[in-house]
Parts: C-alpha cells; sequence; structure tokens
C-alpha cells in the first residue's frame, strides 16, 4: 500500500509517519519509483505499537528505538531476548549500596529466582533510598505485603506471554504487557484505592 | 538553619535548593538579613519529598508544584484533598467513547465505588484503546485478574494511608504511595516476572 493508504489504516497522519521512518522507528517501505515506496500490513501494526510506547506508554523515542531493535534482533535466542526486552524497559541508574543490600535480602526472603544483572534491583533500591530519605519505615515495612501481590501481577503477565505461538509474538506481548502494563496497573490501582476509601468510609 | 546547612541535612546542592525557591517547589525561609534566611526542619523534610517527587517518581515540575500546592492548601478537608491529592497524580485525556464504556463496565461488573469524575477512568481508557488498536484481546481478557491483583496493592496502599495520625501526614502518605509506589511496583513487578519465567523454565 502507499503512505497515504497507511496513514489511513492506521490513524497516524503522513508526517507523523515521516518522522518515524527518519527516526529509526519504523522501517522503510519498498521504493517502487523515486519518491513512492510500497507498505506492508506489518508497517500498521508496527505503528500501533510505536504509538503505544510513545503515547501510553510514555516511553522516550529513544528507548522506543532501542526496544524495537531487541525486537527485531534476528540472532536473539527467544528466551535471552524476553529478558534482553525486558532489561531494557528498566533505565537503571547508581543505587545506595545499603539499599541495594536490602533488595537483595527481599529477594532472598521471597525465596525469588532473580539474576544480579536485572536492572530492577537498582530501580527497587533507588525507591527505598527515597523511602528512607523520607522517614516512611512504614512503607519499607509493607515492603513483602506489596511484593505478594505483585507477584499475582506477574502471574498474569508471564501467563499471557507463555501463551503466544511464535517467539516474535512473545517478545511484543512481554513490550505490550510491560509498557501498557505500567499504564493500565497505575490506573486500575487510582480505581482501586478509591473503592477501598470508599469501603472503608 | 543557614542555607549551607540545609544543603549539608539534605544531601541538596544549594544552586538546587535555590532552583526550587525559585520553581515555588520550596517555601522561602524566614529572612533575618538582606541576604540570609532561616530554615527550619520542614525544609529539610519537604526538599526529600521534592527529590522523591522529581527523581524517583519521574515527576515534572509543574506536576510536582501542584501536588506539593494540593499538600499545602490550609482550607482543604482531608477526605476531599486526599482525593484531590489522588486526581492530580494523575493526568487524564481525551477518552474514546467505547474505551470509556469498557472502563464503566468493568468497574460494575467488580462493583468498585468509583466516581465519575476519577481520572484514572480516562487512563485506563487510553491504555484499552491501545490495546484494541493492537489487536491484543488476550491482554483485554486478562483485564479482570489485572484488576484483582492490584486492589490488593490499594488494601496496602490505604492501610498505610489511614494509619497516619493527622490529615497532613495523610495527604503526604497518600502522594509517597501513589508516586514512590507506581516507581516501586513496576520494579517488583519487573523482578516477580523473572521468578516466575525462571519457575516456569
Amino acid at each position: 500500500m502507499r503512505m497515504a493508504e497507511l496513514s489511513g489504516r492506521s490513524g497516524v497522519p503522513i508526517p507523523t509517519i515521516k518522522f518515524y521512518l527518519r527516526e529509526g522507528l519504523l522501517a522503510p517501505g519498498v521504493r517502487t519509483s523515486p519518491n513512492q515506496a510500497d507498505y506492508a500490513d506489518t508497517h500498521v501494526r508496527r505503528l500501533a505499537l510505536i504509538r503505544a510506547l510513545l503515547d501510553v506508554g510514555g516511553l522516550s523515542v529513544a528507548t522506543t528505538r532501542t526496544v524495537l531493535d531487541r525486537l527485531d534482533d534476528p540472532d536473539a535466542d527467544p528466551d535471552v531476548s524476553l529478558g534482553k526486552v525486558q532489561y531494557s524497559l528498566t533505565s537503571p541508574a547508581t543505587a545506595d549500596a545499603d539499599a541495594l543490600a536490602r533488595v537483595d535480602d527481599l529477594i532472598r526472603r521471597l525465596g525469588w529466582q532473580v539474576r544480579a544483572a536485572n536492572p530492577a534491583r537498582i530501580s527497587l533500591a533507588d525507591a527505598l533510598t527515597a523511602l528512607g530519605r523520607l522517614g516512611r519505615d512504614d512503607v519499607l515495612a509493607a515492603l513483602d505485603r506489596y511484593a505478594d501481590a505483585v507477584h499475582a501481577v506477574a502471574d498474569v503477565d508471564v501467563a499471557l506471554v507463555v501463551g503466544r505461538p511464535t517467539p516474535d509474538d512473545q517478545a511484543e506481548t512481554m513490550v505490550v504487557a510491560m509498557v501498557l502494563g505500567d499504564a493500565l496497573l497505575a490506573a486500575l490501582r487510582r480505581l482501586a484505592q478509591e473503592d477501598v476509601f470508599n469501603r472503608r468510609a
């Protein structure tokens, strides 16, 4: 299909599609003349994924490119690639050593099988450092209860991923479940909080 | 205390403190001379909260100012103010009518007591629209399971909030639990996913 049809079917304006092409988020179409190219159904699908990552997931263009590159890497071992997609969605900083030790204690106490390379260890340590700085021992004391509830969320995530037929499908599901999932869970959490408050009142 | 001591105790550099003062995130100290002011313990605590919202929570300066203004509003009814703090942490857009109807169906089906004014309805509808565009009926079908797991998270949130002695404390806990909570839960979720994957393998 031509770019005009791609725009119509995806709902993405032509200038925006050109921006995604320039930024390397969308693969070029097959050239049919010096200023025309042919696009396929995979482009429609990819545009939906790009918009989801940018608009709903709130990822930057650079992070979106990294995630899509991981998805498209033909040499990736499917199992390794799922982990890589997951890891590329977490932006690690440097963590305080005490907070990191606290995270590792938690992981050990829960018996979770998690590699030291998982960057979410550092993200979690950063959150714990901020809580410690605010003197919020009550929130720190609730960590195990939060972890139990979140493990039930991860069960749903993983069931969705392994339910997909092909490694490509699984990797895309991982991205969707992670990025849209964060937005979706944050929204559900705000609704559930109001419900819990109202029931107590 | 002088600004140098405030900087030392909070760990926030002086130029950054001056930026927060200019941006209206931090209340001015009490002037003791034309170029000196006196700061209190409340300033140390507020700096920790500002850093948590900006650095760990990833909020913009403008959103952080809105949240802090809500916290500081002396006329706020405590119950209303908790809702307002929660609402100000959710940035609503315009939602697709079908997706919004789907959200309201979900809320009804779950029996959750949620007001129509809760902006998280719109955030959730946006996530559902993106999933629909990606053809992810499998994720949409998992909504009820996600909702159940997230309700358990909200139980912990609300227990932390109502466990605080004063309305001010409760409002601050709401902010901390919401903003740091999103970061903390996202990190826990990534760790839990790896655990679930490893147990299946």
